[in-house]
C-alpha cells in the first residue's frame, strides 16, 4: 500500500464546494494528466468542453435533472466521445472513412472514460473534490445543442470540480469475490454475495452522517431497471452519427 | 504539480515483462483500489476475470490478434461490462427488469473503463507496467466462450500487468487546445492542430528508441477508419443481451 493507493481508496463524490476557484494553470495540468491515460490505438477519441458561461451552467443544472452543484462547482467539464477529429485526420491521409460502426462508439466512450478518470485522480491528488454527472444523458440533444457539438461527438458525462465544503464517508463497494473471478465467470455465489452487500449497504445508509435512510443496494437499483432507461439514447446517438452499425 | 500527477504523466504501455510474479495480496489491493472509482448510480456494472490458466492465456494471445505479452505478463485481467449482477439484484427487490437498452451498454462500458483506469494507476504506483488489450474485441464471442461469460456480460478489453523489462518513451498527445474547448465545441483550428500533431508524431516515430518509422498520426489512423471497424460487434453485443434498444 502506498500514498497513491490510499488516495484512490479515499474517493467519494463531492457535491458541496467552497468559492475558491481553480487556477487556469492547475486546470491545464489536470487535463494534461488526463491526456496521459491510455487511448485505443492512439486515437484520443475525446474532447472536453469547459463550461464557464454562467447562463449555460444554469441550463445544465436543469438539463441534468436539477443537480445544483453543476452550477456551484468551480469548474464543470463535459467529457465528449469524439470521433470527428480522428475521422478528419484519416481523411487528410486519404481514407474514405466508414462511420457509424458500433465499435467506434465503444472506442470513443471508453477513451472518454479513461481520460476522465485520470483527470479525476489528478484533481483529487491536489485536494479537489469531484462528482460525475451522468445526468447529462437525460437530455443529450439539448446539451449537444447548447455546447454546439458537431456530428460524431456526443456528451458522455460531466464532471464537477472544486475545493470540498463537505466530508462525506466513502461508500462501500461490492465484496471483492463478487467482481474478481478466476479463469471463468463463476456466478454460483451471486445470491449470497448480493445478500451480503445488501446488508452492508443497509447498515451504511442508516449509519452515515447525512441523508440517512432505510434501504439497500437491490432496492436502490429496482426503479432504475424497472423502466426503459433513457430510451432516447439510441435515436440521439444515431442523430449524432453513432449509428451502431 | 505533485508526485501523483508526475506518475500519471509518465504512463506508457509496457509489452515486455520480467518473470517476477505479482503477489496475491498486491493484486487484491489493486482491484480494491479499482473498485473505489466512481460508478454510475452505484451500479458497479463490471466484473474482472483473472486468467491464470496457461492454455487459456495462449488462446487469448491468438484471439487478441497475436499479442504475445498477453501470455508473458505476470497477470492478465479481462475487464467485462456486467449488467447481469445489477439486473439480478433489482429482480430480488421485485423489479420486472427491462434489458437491452443502449443506455445500459454505455453505463456498463463506462463503469468497466473507470475501474480499469483506477486499477492501472494503482499498479503503476507500485512500479508495475501495463498494456490495455482492445484486441479482445477481434474475437469477442470466442473470448466470451473461453471465459464462460453469461448473458449481459461482455469483454470490453484486457489489461496486461507485470514488472517492466523495457523502458519506452512516453508517447506524445494532441495539443491541449485540440481537446479542451471553452463553452462550445470550436473546431475552427482543427486542420492546423492536426497538422501540428502530425509533425510532432512524425518526429517522434523517427527519434524513438525502438521500431523507428516514417509516418504520422493521420497516416496511422487511415487504415483503421478505411474499413468497417470490427463489424461483428453489433451482432455480438446483441447475442449477449446488449440489444441497443
Amino acid at each position: 500500500m502506498n500514498a497513491v493507493i490510499d488516495l484512490l481508496k479515499s474517493h467519494r463524490s463531492i457535491r458541496k464546494f467552497t468559492d475558491q476557484p481553480i487556477s487556469d494553470e492547475l486546470l491545464q495540468t489536470l487535463v494534461e494528466a488526463g491526456q496521459a491515460a491510455a487511448t485505443s490505438n492512439h486515437v484520443q477519441a475525446y474532447a472536453i468542453v469547459r463550461v464557464v458561461d454562467r447562463a449555460n451552467r444554469e441550463q445544465l443544472v436543469t438539463l441534468s435533472g436539477g443537480q445544483p452543484y453543476v452550477a456551484s462547482c468551480a469548474e464543470f467539464l463535459v467529457f465528449c466521445a469524439d470521433m470527428k477529429r480522428a475521422f478528419r485526420a484519416a481523411e487528410r491521409a486519404g481514407a474514405e472513412v466508414v462511420t457509424g460502426m458500433t465499435e467506434q462508439l465503444l472506442v470513443a466512450t471508453t477513451d472518454a472514460a479513461l481520460i476522465a478518470q485520470n483527470l479525476v485522480v489528478a484533481a483529487e491528488s491536489e485536494g479537489l473534490g469531484i462528482c460525475y454527472i451522468g445526468g447529462l444523458r437525460n437530455n443529450p440533444a439539448e446539451v449537444s445543442e447548447l455546447l454546439k457539438l458537431p456530428a460524431h461527438v456526443y456528451p458522455v458525462f460531466g464532471v464537477c470540480l472544486g475545493y470540498p465544503a463537505q466530508n462525506p464517508e466513502v461508500k462501500p463497494r461490492l465484496p471483492l469475490a463478487s467482481i474478481l473471478k478466476q479463469d471463468y465467470y463463476d456466478d454460483s455465489q451471486d445470491e449470497a454475495q448480493i445478500a451480503e452487500f445488501d446488508a452492508a449497504m443497509e447498515a451504511y445508509y442508516q449509519q452515515r452522517t447525512g441523508n440517512k435512510k432505510i434501504t439497500n443496494w437491490s432496492e436502490q437499483l429496482r426503479p432504475m431497471f424497472s423502466q426503459k432507461l433513457r430510451p432516447h439514447m439510441k435515436d440521439f446517438l444515431f442523430s449524432k452519427g453513432f449509428e451502431m452499425k
